[in-house]
């Protein structure tokens, strides 16, 4: 079975860590977003490319969902000696894969080259793909003025109302062979239980993508990132609305719905289920709060069969 | 006072920080050797300059003279799973130093700049300054062919007999205004108990160097680096026969004949005095052993006045 998902960063990547413990024999591709990269001190960092590896090598951080288990942090320490700001936590490990991708990326490796050999450095065997090699900047305007998606979700912690949100560069950008064939070949496509905006967004808006998605409609299923009009986590409700829908699952139904066929909706939202098939989209109703290895395998199972109701 | 000494790595610094902690209100300016410099994982390594650097902070390791007093190496390890050689110690916090530099010099800062700044972070009061800004690179000729100086000194441990040395570059490479402009300036120069061959000699080799040292050479004493017939530390003595000179404090007399006063000579070596003073160089006699801070403010004293008399 192929199976492919769109993923952002610590959400996505819990139904990432679903799948690929529930269909250790499926071919599984994951396209993740890259429009949260960002650059520091010169290197090309990936964060949710960083978080859906160590996920699935079982190296990630328990408590942050982000960086690496039992990371320390002295490079930092000593970085803020030379008057570095460090908002952005660069642990003394997560510091290997920066330099790796960034030493890589100047030596002429694409990013989805970098990308797939520190995948297999770190003995993960599903294909962990970048949506696009091309830089694509998400930039979030707040009352403030236009921040950039680090600043605003990171260092200053999404503290600030978003108006409006913008992927800078993605119209030149574009969808790669690998990530194309995924599509194509899949079996089911999953759209993982992250951002819409922000995560899921940059995805949808590569020039040609929705087409793709379009085509293999009867084939995708997504999750809901918003359970009872609160995003599980993070900003996603508040960014929802900036855009203009509904901080809901009927919200997340209404962006998806000219490419899932199904959503998978909590059962605290069983009562948006009308209105969800209202959109042509059917959906499905379980427990979605992932907290622990069986409940993601089980959600995983749920979506993957959701397909083929 | 205005002192200026020129400079390798590890034993050189002994001897910086001598005159460092000895003439506190001295203007003190140190020419440091860069053509061992290295770049790897496409940071620019500086290791002589940072072995001064982190000396005259306080900051350095104690047991090994190079390095950071208590530095761990979790981004080393990690480097190790994406298949990176480790022969090179990159310590968490040193990795700092690596990124800051390297940041600093592709934002289009010149290595002397970059420097200066590294260094007033740390707190230093002295004037660290690069030999040059270009690209000067040290490789040694065995047996088994040309090597990069750190292969040949780090990675294969200075194992191999040294048939040829060069430094790459050099010849293109010009003394910068800083370092012109301390040497003329200078009241003392003074040569540390650094590698003939592989520290000084770059130095010595850039264009114009030797007309400048030789304008100065009533103020300008050596330390020799050879003691009894052999190298305080590292291959200095092997180096210095393949230029076809004695491993010998008279070696390092006639390697530094045109440009220096007078040689600070060991009292093992007491017995080359004549054989110096032949050279027209006035051999002083003390105990060069620095093991302790005491030792190393003795010897910088020593050093100082044995240009006035």
């Amino acid at each position: 079975m192929k199976i492919v998902l769109l993923c952002g960063g610590v959400g996505g990547s819990k139904l990432a860590l679903g799948l690929y413990s529930e269909f250790p024999d499926a071919d599984f591709s994951i396209i993740v977003n890259t429009a949260d990269d960002l650059e520091i001190l010169g290197l090309h960092i990936s964060p949710d490319l960083d978080t859906v590896t160590y996920t699935l090598a079982a190296l990630s951080n328990p408590d942050t969902g982000w960086g690496l288990a039992g990371d320390s942090f002295h490079a930092l320490a000593m970085l803020a000696s030379y008057g570095h700001d460090g908002w952005f936590q660069l642990g003394d490990r997560d510091l290997a894969t920066h330099l790796t991708r960034t030493h890589l990326l100047r030596s002429g490796m694409s990013l989805s080259e970098a990308t797939g050999r520190i995948v297999r450095s770190l003995g993960v065997r599903a294909s962990i793909l970048p949506m696009c090699d091309e830089k694509v900047s998400t930039r979030v305007r707040t009352a403030g003025g236009w921040l950039a998606f680090q600043e605003y979700f990171v260092k200053r912690r999404h503290a600030d109302k978003p108006i409006a949100v913008t992927h800078d560069g993605v119209e030149s950008a574009s969808v790669g062979p690998a990530v194309r064939d995924a599509l194509l070949a899949a079996d089911r496509v999953v759209v993982a239980p992250s951002n819409p905006v922000v995560s899921i967004g940059p995805i949808m808006a590569l020039p040609g993508m929705l087409e793709i998605l379009r085509s293999r409609r009867e084939r995708t299923v997504a999750v809901s990132p918003i359970v009872g009009g609160q995003a599980v986590s993070g900003p996603a409700g508040e960014l929802m609305k900036s855009q203009g829908f509904q901080a809901s699952a009927a919200g997340v139904a209404a962006m998806y719905a000219s490419f899932i066929e199904a959503l998978i909706i909590d059962k605290a939202d069983r009562d948006l289920a009308s209105t969800i098939e209202g959109m042509d989209v059917r959906p499905e109703v379980t427990d979605t709060i992932m907290p622990d290895l069986a409940s993601k395998k089980r959600v995983a199972r749920f979506a993957v069969e959701a397909t083929r109701r």
